[in-house]
């Protein structure tokens, strides 16, 4: 853990008109390094930016150094070329947890972990922080690939925009636990209770032109199996 | 299967400026079956919309009946109040299929299903449609729960807003299959291929305030066998 995490840790960030949870606010939560696991273990990322007006909500991978998340994508991207115009974005990451049965329909509920994120993303210019960008998309995928794989070469660096957006305006909202129903309904002859939920990969499928020999890395054995 | 469907899965939805996909668009698919899948297999939306030219985006579950998507809350939600006023709102839902390991760090991708929505949500009044959007919210979380649990009653009725958005102008995108390397890379001793990702119901959590001798429903246990 860096040195910058470690004095973030002692403090929350500052809720602001757009980060203050005001739907059930007991669920809010301004830590960084709450925010910060979400963000390490969620995958996909959905971005909302305006354009004339119009929302648009976009899926796409991301990676976190510190107190910056990046995304990336290709210059002819509509999202990429429309955020590098310095308009306002919301980036939000959902983690879903379980099904959460009540004895009542209006009670059902989800146990989740979300982070929403408000800012404006700037493009990243200086070449080592863009291969730092890079690494850490690599890295947030699977922990240990970027070393073994070959790296970005002269073309492909500049056939990729890499944005920031600092995640200082961050909140996050977490559910647990059990259904919460109506005192009289705990009397119902109806299960109730949670189906936790997890996202599990599968054995790895090799690639059909994997030539023979090549085994599977440990560090994706590894997580497979965790 | 209704006879709508039925009938709509002679066609495709029309592509608009907005539902259009631009960046690899062999990706981009406008069937509504194709659609409705992607929507039924999901559990969390991902609901943009802009208040004073701010973009947000927040998660949160939702329902579909035949061509119509449900989404629903508190009156006191800012985001349902928000789209009462009939702004436009972006849908989003967002299935990760799996982690692609290609040999190079810039072809890493991941296999997904998405389905993107644009339009104007209006408030559902019938009291008949509300209902029918209620049980789609239930019966979305767990097949075969709504006709277990208590049904809402009328001041549950009333403190849930309900809107209907069509699903008339959207489109899905989807990514299948191995990592597409380039030519001269496929002979690197770098293992590639895909870790296939699914989310998984772990053993139901009973509610510890559960009485004796409620056993799991068998829906609920064919759901986390499936």
């Amino acid at each position: 853990m860096s040195t910058l995490d470690n004095k973030i840790n002692q403090e929350q960030l500052t809720p602001t008109q757009r980060t203050q949870i005001k739907r059930v606010p007991q669920r809010g939560n301004y830590e960084p390094q709450v925010i910060y696991q979400i963000l390490d273990e969620g995958l996909i990322c959905h971005v909302g930016f305006v354009v004339d007006n119009q929302p648009f909500v976009i899926p796409t991978a991301y990676g976190r150094v510190e107190d910056k998340l990046y995304i990336h994508g290709s210059p002819a991207s509509r999202m990429l070329r429309s955020l590098l115009s310095g308009i306002e974005v919301c980036v939000t990451v959902t983690l879903l947890d379980g099904l959460v049965l009540a004895r009542s329909a209006f009670h059902h509920s989800m146990n989740y972990r979300s982070v929403v994120i408000f800012g404006t993303a700037t493009l990243v210019q200086d070449a080592d922080q863009k291969l730092e960008a890079l690494r850490a998309f690599t890295e947030h995928i699977v922990p240990g690939r970027w070393s073994e794989v070959r790296p970005p070469n002269r073309q492909e660096l500049q056939g990729t925009l890499v944005l920031s957006l600092p995640l200082t305006e961050a909140s996050a909202k977490v559910r647990t636990g059990p259904p919460l129903d109506d005192e009289e309904d705990y009397n119902l002859p109806v299960w109730a209770g949670v189906l936790p939920l997890q996202l599990i990969s599968g054995e790895a499928v090799a690639d059909s032109r994997l030539h023979t020999g090549i085994v599977l890395p440990k560090y994706v054995e590894e997580y497979i199996r965790k």
